[in-house]
């Protein structure tokens, strides 16, 4: 099963992409909630009803007829694990930057505020030009849970999704917590869909893999993980409550721009393609960020 | 205006504190969402509804026959600064503690799910007894913002409430983001209620005390921050979007536990009692954490 949010006619809905054609789970079942984090809420036993809907509902819509929004537009959390790849600690060891390299799990928020849909535009900072990528699999949480041990980790995941950790390095380094540097608004490209357990036995062999302009610069797979997914579950369930729709970017293999000879950071105009293996892709093109202005 | 989310009846609902009574919301105007970060999302206009509520509504409840719960029980964003108090930077220097004092300001994150009642129990964390308190002023968020200049940071802010930054030292060791430490469930216990910016003009000369079983541990006074409210909105975004009910706790004065010598951490049993000139007080007593079930 593969879960979205979307919009269509100027309604932002939940639906299920089945080859390549939506169903308009909002329209198909009036019980069923318009928003995916109070589906998730609603636990296997809404997934089941999702399930009928999909085996019973004739009517589709084409895929090319809608916008892919964000799958979990507004999750609770998004937290993301830093130097969880072995390829990854590598090449930061050798680039001279001033990382160390710790001994446990790295975790930091990314602010939910920052994001953003599948194919959604990306803004370069009014502040900075240290723009860079970060090719991920997000893993999404399906139940309410506390204090799971690492090998039951797997029956509180709902699904997997890509995601783009974009990272802005200097004002990552400005603080230790990292949170600011990867929290800039649209900094949080999520998507295309939430690919569910059903779909997806092997997540922990994934190939990662990401594009600027065409040009391949991260070629990883997940099997390169330093802690198993059950194991960042785990930790992270040792101190809080998780719950679902919370979003785990499980961080990013070898060849971001910061630790390449020369840095080669994001331009405005480039796109960023990320896609792994059996979860779709995202694209998403690098803009000047708007003139907001404050309060508006 | 003093905004409260209490329980009465077994149902939780949005309230107004007026003379140590309260005006039900929720019962008085239909219109009037029972979920205060809607509420702040009605901005300026929803707000003005409250006033004529209180100014109108003849029914009132005792203050002491309500729960009162966090005034925000599911914000978007529950961030912290750190150091930000020239007393706490004097006695980390002080402490032989290995902590670096930053040139920037050090935001970090409290998990959204660590937000617990005023005056509920707080949970010894099974896995650790470096269990601390760190009393501090919240400022609560009014108007979806971005690039909000140091000097008009106050046309942002809603209200403000005590909290208690409880922190988890070892795990706030752990990684340099902080945030595992911070996060614990019920380590973010916020109120007793927002008190809002019409009735609070100087939030920049306010005591901040803390007491664990009556004794006093900690005793500032927001004048002693280091940044000024507007500039800690100012640097926040910079970079993100503020919305209507998030948090910002602004740090602690001296006297944190791990500061002191010997160091005195929080053991069961004990209260730990923040109050604020003008925001009341919160207190919670520690207890030892529930047997939590996985997926339970």
């Amino acid at each position: 099963m593969k879960l979205i949010t979307f919009n269509y006619k100027n309604n932002q809905r939940i639906g299920a992409l089945v080859d390549e054609e939506i169903i308009d789970l909002t329209q198909a079942d009036s019980k069923l909630p318009n928003d995916m984090v109070r589906l998730l809420d609603g636990g296997s036993e809404a997934l089941e009803v999702v399930r009928k809907v999909i085996a019973s509902c004739k009517e589709r819509i084409p895929l090319a007829d809608v916008k892919l929004c964000a799958p979990i537009p507004r999750a609770r959390k998004f937290l993301g694990l830093g130097l969880s790849y072995r390829s990854h600690v590598e090449e930061i060891k050798n680039s001279g930057l001033d990382i160390v390299i710790p001994d446990n799990q790295v975790w930091f928020n990314k602010q939910v505020s920052c994001i953003t849909g599948p194919y959604d535009p990306i803004h370069m900072p009014r502040v900075s030009t240290a723009f860079d990528y970060e090719g991920e699999m997000a893993v999404v949480i399906g139940k309410r849970c506390r204090h799971v041990p690492a090998d039951k980790g797997h029956e509180v995941v709902a699904g997997y999704m890509v995601t783009n950790d974009l990272s802005v390095r200097d004002w990552q380094m400005r603080s230790p917590t990292a949170m600011l540097g990867k929290s800039f608004d649209t900094h949080g490209p999520i998507g295309p869909w939430i690919t569910c357990v059903d779909e997806m036995d092997r997540p922990e062999n994934l190939r990662v893999q990401t594009w600027i302009d065409g040009e391949k610069r991260q070629d990883g797979n997940t099997d390169d993980f330093i802690y198993s997914i059950g194991e960042m579950i785990a930790e992270l369930t040792t101190v809080f409550t998780l719950e679902p729709g919370d979003i785990l970017a499980t961080g990013t293999p070898s060849g971001i721009g910061a630790a390449s000879k020369p840095q080669r950071f994001l331009k405005i105009g480039q796109s960023v393609r990320v896609e792994i293996e059996g979860l779709g892709h995202i694209e998403n093109r690098v803009i000047s960020e708007p003139n907001n202005i404050y309060g508006g």
